[in-house]
């Protein structure tokens, strides 16, 4: 493994890079934005755009799952939030939002001490399937095998199962852990799971079986983590990390090609397509979705970890509200922040660079800048 | 090609730097700055000085464009900015600088969206022509081959194409692209096309026939770029490669110089300079210009990315106004902050190091900072 | 020795890294939080959590050392502090947090220019020995000739010796200094001794007989030291270079065990737990523990060199108060800013890579990130 | 030349660190911070104290010069500053002093435009030798023919040349440049001349005769200089090439020591004690001695680039007032930021590495801190 360094004479290390010091440079050829696809599939599934919105309460709710679903898209809905434990989170979602970001934890964690529903996963999964888009639900690794069956049995295309830290191999004193690999196999539906930090990390879940791996912890979780448990992931290193362990899976397997999603530390536009240039097939979008005008978190954002009831990770914060999900996907951008039109500036991007479809894009050539200017 | 680093096991990068990271630093020999020559041509036409007014609303009007030429320069006229949309671009410009930043996208957007009139191409490059100075207007590659024939028969000495990123190759599934080659071969005035990137990029546009290749994408959009679409030049690393795809380009073609001319990311005057120690023969400047008395943005910018109908980038920008295009040009300073006095500024560099033209000072030796101290 | 550079042509050096350019990333494995082992042990001495209060006068009284014997871990008072300079230093430890920061440093000289009195070095240490809790205070180099048998007869369980920089191999002119071998050798108890900065000052301190070495100068005066005398210890290297030296005299001494404990740099629980992915035994904290409600500061903080009559280093700094010392070391948190719950940190990175207990944590993956991102 | 990188294909660099990108790290051995001997001479001046006072009108007037002769160290006179054009400059110090920083330099260069009065070059040297300290007076390179007599006439201990660039070998067109090797030859003063920025630059004012050589531009000026003419020299870098040439010069001289006096850059003891840590004999300081109660600066500080007539670098700067002359070099210091007490900070320095003298810590171990932290 290169590019190592010699943190004391006790400790080496890889030097990893995050998606701010990595810049897309343009080569010889140039294409038009219109003849770029930006299509993806997971399994049977196909989606036009390369986007998953992601299972946070401020992100995806019923009805934004089905707006997602018509805007081509996906968005998956977490199981474990205030969706599936109150049968009317609107209020506890205002409050949320109202909330001084130094309150804003202990109300969280207040207000996710409400017990799990399991009529109210079946409810909500029904009310997405009844709009006719893609269903998509998301268990956390240690409440799996208590839900999964709920969930099966109330529909899903889709199974996420994520945490901050998702292994093949969990060893517990006081429990069986989730055998992923005999889990995958018995269900019928496709798994996308994660985060995987790395290579070898990414290789067992995908010889478990998963349909996708997710990459990384979730964006806002990512500093905190690094503040709380010194636990970070430079995205750029670990995007291109995991892609090489789906070539080799590939080759492993006789051809099995496992999705590659990046999930977290894409607050705009620039750093989803680089992303993608790092190797991913799609993204899990928090933050930028999080900001449009029909998120449930009302401008507010936070991770599943926010909640946690002995040691949050990552804050409550405000990232404001700029326009539609429509506008935040496929624009017009009235403002040049990054904030919308993501599919537009993919698009551009490929078309800069020359490339027809994702798959290609992610050979795309690029620089490590020195310092970020 | 060296100094290569692996972001992760699937992606390897160069690491690329800005002028920002580059230290010129004198070496033995010393020199007056008045022996110093700091003239440069482009094909038949030569300048005292090694600076092209930038296709900018903002910086290059009928008028400056004037003023520019009587002080050893040439600024080039956006042949599809305002100028040649409105018959009085005046209230428009007025309009523009005095909005909030917040609002001036949106608003850019609507000006820009009126209509380009031939007629006004040619009344706009007469009367520049009739001031006696060089006539040099710019086109997008987009719109090259439905203006240029007016552009040619209002008459230009140089014809300038410059995009966001310029291919010799650019492919279309709708429509015939631009022969870059076949278009310049039939043009009777030299060609300045760009931006190019990279090495690769730069030579093909020597191979097309380019008299001068602009390197980089324009100032104000480089931030933005790499917020919205994750494209972005480090300058320094562009400037070099392109330098040397000049000196291979020169053998190939049996002595052919082509003009390499920087253009974005000096804002000040020490990285003007620092643009011709990487080896630039010249340097396309906006901002710095935007800032005269007589600049058509009364001490506001933006470049032409910023007006994007559905994907601007890059924000209409307050640069202030901080004295005369002849102060800004050739002093004298009062003030110490290198707005004004750029040529100034490069005879004392030039001078420090022992140099008498730019053609010698190209190989300057510099160093990297590892922090901006 | 690796990872060298060159300054210029008359000088090499070590690149070296902080805590902060640390990042951990979980790798195949995943475990229960709870089936982790977080303790450690000097000699005879076990304690549940690897820490140890700082010998501060902001951190340790006599009353927060008995406080953290009977949470699991030990206080260390510093026996040159007000503690042993006044019969009661409440009024005084209320000056210092009430004054401006300006003001600050020079009141701390005046106050602690008072005699230390060796009865009430005696008494101090009999109130935490009649708590039942294990006793522990610190003398500086200076003065250890001087203080060390009234220490003894007052009956200590572990001594420390703790200044900015301490050498086996002290030289002098004017008087005699503390042969630290002879020293150590002839005591009865335990011996931690430190701060040293590398393999080289660490290797003697353990041949001199320490029981545990501390690497770095204790945190405040970390960035103080460089910018008053140039001086300072990126931590990340000094504790991997110590720990090479553990294991390098392990072996030299047939199997000697020396404690390696940082010291200071860990102002948040993801620093204190890098610190022991680097491979230290455990953490001496100083700001974090200034932090609790029961602490002497009452939200502010300073170190010794903080105090020195014409050279002092490090100001007192305002901390502020965050929870109890029961919620500072195990929680819960309902803040996710990395002052509460660090040994709930400590637990989940630990479980998050899979490892059992701190000797294997010790042998973590890291990488170096370009960027803090 | 080692630690090299390549900015482009077409341009190599070395990589070049400030004295912040450096820092101390202790060894084995330590010592007694009065047993160390900070003295060092020039020719047959010796020296307490390792410090130059800078050719600065805010820094060095007569009055302040003997003072730091009388302090143990010798301040040298601008012959071409304030004191020089006006009998008594003390109103325009004050007006400088009460000026905005952006209306200052238009006020310096007026103030500066007076013509020099040869008499009052005689006179201030005269004053100073009265008082019994060593008189030092500094010239431009430019003026040197004209006045060197002068000041001979007048008497000198130490005759200083200084420029932001100087070289031995000065070309020019229309005047015969000073031939710097005869000059200091047929001169009977020992003559300290720079700055230069490496190896091959010092090289050649050691071969020159020169019995100091200042390295770098002077500390205010550094930054103005990068961002107007692109021109820098970090520091460490710098410092350490030069030493090297000292080195090489005394081989190839059969034993010839020329002084290396760092010149700028060291706004704080931290980097002063660095500088020396790099291969410096001294170091000339300005802005830490603008802060003293006698400076004539008033507080305020610039450099002779900040009243350039036509391209000022560097602007008038507010350093504020720390204490006196006295407590600023030798202490007591009661704030902790490195402003007082340089010499009782070098003397730790020197102490907790267990050196001697500055010639031996000159081998002082450093590292290059990754970031700053």
């Amino acid at each position: 493994m290169a590019q190592e360094t010699e943190i004391g004479l006790g400790k080496k290390a890889r030097i990893a890079y995050g998606l701010d010091d990595i810049s897309i440079v343009p080569s010889r050829r140039t294409r038009d934005p219109q003849d770029v696809s930006t299509s993806w599939q997971v399994d049977a599934y196909e989606f036009d755009i390369p986007v998953i919105g992601a299972p946070m309460d401020s992100v995806t709710s019923p009805q934004t799952a089905i707006a997602m679903g018509k805007l081509g898209t996906v968005g998956v809905l977490d199981l474990e939030g205030l969706w599936t434990r109150y049968e009317n989170p609107e209020p506890i979602l205002e409050k949320i939002a109202s909330l001084d970001p130094d309150d804003a934890t202990a109300y969280l964690q207040q207000a996710y001490a409400e017990p799990i529903k399991p009529e109210l996963i079946v409810e909500r999964l029904h009310e997405i399937r009844d709009a006719g888009v893609t269903v998509a639900g998301a268990l956390s690794p240690q409440r799996t095998q208590q839900y999964y069956s709920t969930v099966l049995n109330a529909g899903v295309d889709l199974f996420v199962i994520r945490g901050t830290s998702v292994s093949a191999e969990h060893v517990s004193k006081d429990h069986e852990p989730l055998n992923l690999k005999q889990f995958i196999y018995d269900l019928d539906v496709p798994v996308i799971v994660g985060g995987a930090a790395n290579y070898r990390a990414a290789l067992h879940l995908m010889r478990a079986g998963a349909a996708g791996v997710l990459v990384g912890f979730g964006g806002v979780a990512t500093s905190a983590n690094r503040q709380t448990i010194g636990v970070s992931i430079p995205m750029a290193t670990a995007i291109s990390d995991v892609a090489e362990a789906r070539r080799d899976y590939m080759d492993e397997s006789g051809g099995r090609y496992v999705q590659v999603i990046a999930d977290g530390s894409m607050g705009e536009s620039g750093s989803f397509v680089t992303a993608l240039a790092m190797g991913a097939d799609a993204a899990m979008l928090g933050a930028p979705l999080a900001r449009a005008q029909e998120a449930p978190g009302h401008g507010t954002h936070w991770g599943s970890e926010a909640r946690h009831a002995t040691l949050p990770r990552g804050l409550r914060s405000e990232v404001g509200t700029v326009g539609t999900l429509q506008e935040i996907l496929y624009g017009p951008s009235h403002k040049a922040d990054g904030t919308t039109n993501f599919i537009g500036a993919l698009r551009r991007a490929m078309a800069s660079c020359g490339y027809v479809d994702i798959k290609s894009f992610q050979r795309c050539p690029v620089v490590v800048t020195a310092n970020r200017s």
